[in-house]
């Protein structure tokens, strides 16, 4: 993540937090933007449509569809849950490809993003790791494959301090020699509450841009670089300091201002209603005017990360095997991931 | 680490931050407090004594002897640094050997507390792959082992999850056949605040004490317990998301105070003011009703511990085989680790 | 394993191929060996009861009751088949500990031998991440413990240049301050057949001695030492580079005599002639005349260890976990491994 | 390595093997070969030129420039030894880049070829993980890199069973965006004698050729693909089962001959007598009749693969930087390797 390039004031690569704060200041719901909620099994599933000009600047996103899974269990390592979460995913998924446009026979290029040597940010090379990976069957015999498959390629292209290479110029020399429908590209993502890290996941269809993500990226994945469609799938898997502390505050008016005054002493009444009016961006001014020149704004995960990932990077790729392949099905997806 | 029988106000490992808050407190030094501070080379040595009873209780610490090395570099990934701070820690961990009485020819185990498997609790256990151990050389043929070199033996005990057993009892089997003369256990332990986390060694001959260190440790290792001293090293590798957010208000009182009142907001000098008269506790009770019903309140560990934790473990074994064996000297101590 | 102290002639830790050998020397069925010999779903399994101490000696094995389970599919990474194996290697091992008086409420130890560091050595740790521990709850409440579980621990207890501590002595002062009524000890063993690599488990009631196993152990884990039975699970994952030549000689020898003499040249038939003359041990003094001053007699193992090695650790822990616990169902296995 | 399509008598990638064993076909040197040996510090270095086609024939290798560095010692874990190695390979490297025409200022792309999850084809990852890479540097400031560097990035492009894109196609694809102008790829070699596995290290200009290493390559890297030359720098890291006991057949020819008769039992020398009349192929044709009916024709490693695998890709890593880079000296060289 370019971090200087970046809006101080979002520090977030999701479309829901970016929503709320923005539905915050705008004191409601914004035009140009649709939202429909589902929730089923401890899986809440938000589908946003980003439709306008407008509404993409007020709230710092991409025009474009945006589908979030939030699953606070996820934390618990509950296996049964992970599969429920895998099932859900690829049912969302399907029909997000579909809703974009893109049919079934399309070739799939995968690309993990990320740093393989850095826990929080090993995401993408994980889930490439464990995906059904197809495309050398289709080169050597197409019409010996098997019915059911559809055409999968995969690959991490690292991060510049190992390569030396931006993982946008590795992508496109692979996509101009194996010609690919569509990128699907897979990145850990920078969260602004600690309660979203390990427990979300966003599908996008608006590629990966310089400043998102906690990789080091100054080209993006797009369709305008690329030629091809370009979907992100991304997790937030870290925090910073300064966001944890801002977000804290602000949950700090919200329950003081739900609590009945009994047994709130004066001051604390006092500090809350000054805190109501400061705005977003003034509480985090605050915050960052504290912890930079300490250098402390670190950027934190959880101390679990080493188990969450590997289990959030296998319901993805379980849930990318049964999305994109008729004949991997419920029954069948563990034996295709390791 | 047993959350819940933890002192909720303290939430840290470190005298030298038990002592911080405890002068804030009282509003000056502690009587029963020696207090010696070194500084060179970018690391900052700060030796306590804590001599009496009433002191102890005061910090909530242990009587004892405390040594602090407090690096800020060393997440830097400086080797020459890196290498400093080894020659610092040997000549530290010499001379306390030597005030607490132990001789050269005392017979050492040292234990690495903490789940391998999880990346900020590895500490211990990368610590004991990195030192030199000898005691099987001595058992073989004690009389033909080059001089220079002291009985070292070295075990990383596991956690409960993974073996069933307490580390504590693990340890004491051991003690009880080997019979060493000297415990060092070296554990990941929690931080009040984000910057020392990697970058603080503290060593105490207190022992390990339940509720310590980020493991799950429901006995100790104490010359009560073994009969034989314990020393502990220790380095925080995490953070509560409280204890951050809780760190952060006491910076923002400290840097709004310091401050000229020119080009603040009237509302910001108010909310300093008022957090002014908030105790520790109470703003940290604030802090913990606003996160524990979510769910919030995490343990947090920086985005890069991989590279700290095996940077750090490198230092903590260099150092201690400059210290524990004459033989080892900075001109051949790479050559032991690795 | 203490190469120097092995009976070179042998170079197995296996009692199948001891007996092979003996047989051929002796010309037929060895007195006091009873031999039961099943198979079903590529599964072969062998029971061998080694009554006499004539026989022990002619076998080099000491007397007792050896399951080895011979699966050549092993090595093709099929989940199904793994499956099977943990339900079979589940059922033998039950009637096994049946079978030597052991009782259902019998509190187990695991101990995993060998090096985590070395792949082929590493069997045992891995066994050890990968079993139910159940101690720590009976110690915590013993009368909650849901039923259908026994009371499991599991240790691993490293190598001599890792720990300085022989493994045994670690294993001895846990059961001292842990008291179970029996140890379950994996380790990865020495083959002479290149064949039987990752593809053999072998169960005995003798414990582990001195000279048996890859690791370097110089006592043993026996009922004499520990007070208590000790079972002993094996796999082998490497062979002696004199042993695969060895081998093959002999495999020469039977595929050229059942041969019709058409189509061979006379020289190659002379030397089969020849080497039919020679002794086993007349052989591997020749091979080994060779191998050893250049060096090569290295020991080896397959180029694909990483992978074989945690499925058949996988396969074993699945067992263990099945056989040791009435609530560990083949439905449910599955979540209890990692 | 494509087994079906190798030419089973070789079974080796090393040129001193291949002209090793065409002498003894041909009786004598070979026309068409030059060959100069040096030998220091227990490091055998050998610089063999194929110059004609007849000779590239006979040895079933291409024409081109060949160094391998034989190091019996490297398997004993000595660091001074190793850093003599880097610094003679190093040495070799730049004499070799120079012979062959290519430039200081050459800008350079390692490819680290194989399977990072197969220990002993993870060479060539290894190695990537471990070389300074600078390209990124000059890409963002070129006039601002300090003198002494040259531009090189790295790429580790994964097997067919991970990515379903041969590395030749990913390698082509980042050549064509990057336009490096010299290819450096490296890869894990299988040998046909145990004792240069994991210590030998061969230099060559001939690029990569389909059925060369041990992964699957159907395509390779050669300046008629790439249009820029590619140095191949390989390490032996596994045998056939079936090369280890022919080589072994073959030592005992040459052993048995030069012992004086007495102590050899009449049967011996018969054998030995008769394997003389054997040829090299009709030896291989014996081994692989009685190995691959079994499936026993398996590609082992020794059992250290581990640790000799991190220590040579570390060897050829200081080394490609010591050579690359003239601002990297033995001095600093340890620096730059992780």
């Amino acid at each position: 993540m370019n971090l200087d390039l970046r809006d101080y004031a979002v520090r977030t690569d999701l479309a829901v937090e970016s929503k709320e704060m923005a539905e915050t200041v705008h004191g409601g719901p914004l035009p140009g933007v649709q939202e429909q909620v589902d929730e089923h099994d401890g899986i809440k599933i938000t589908r946003l449509d980003v439709t306008d000009e407008n509404a993409s600047q007020q709230l710092g996103r991409m025009m474009g569809h945006y589908i979030t899974l939030e699953v606070p269990g996820l934390r618990s390592q509950d296996t049964d849950l992970q599969e429920k979460v895998s099932a859900a995913f690829a049912q969302e998924f399907s029909a997000f490809l579909n809703k974009i446009g893109i049919n079934n026979g399309a070739k799939v290029l995968i690309v993990g993003l990320g740093n393989w040597n850095v826990t929080p940010d090993a995401l993408g090379p994980l889930v490439v790791e464990n995906v059904l990976v197809t495309r050398h069957f289709f080169e050597l015999a197409r019409d010996q494959v098997a019915p059911g498959y559809r055409e999968v390629s995969a690959i991490a292209p690292g991060v510049l301090g190992i390569t030396g290479i931006e993982s946008s110029e590795v992508v496109q020399g692979i996509v101009e020699r194996t010609k690919p429908d569509l990128i699907i590209a897979i990145d850990a993502l920078a969260s602004r509450s600690l309660e979203r890290v390990n427990t979300t996941i966003q599908i996008a269809d608006i590629g990966i841009h310089p400043g998102s993500g906690i990789g080091n990226k100054r080209r993006g994945l797009t369709k305008e670089i690329l030629g091809i469609p370009c979907i992100a799938i991304g997790v937030p898997t870290v925090c910073y300091a300064s966001t944890i502390v801002n977000n804290v505050l602000d949950l700090m008016k919200t329950h003081f201002n739900d609590e009945s005054s009994d047994g709130q002493g004066a001051e604390t009444k006092q500090i809350m209603g000054l805190l109501h009016d400061l705005s977003e961006g003034e509480r985090l001014g605050l915050v960052k005017e504290v912890l930079e020149p300490l250098g402390h704004d670190l950027i934190v995960t959880p101390k679990e990360i080493d188990e969450f990932i590997e289990d959030i990077a296998n319901v993805i790729a379980s849930g990318l095997n049964l999305s994109l392949h008729e004949a991997v099905t419920p029954d069948n997806v563990a034996s295709y991931t390791h």
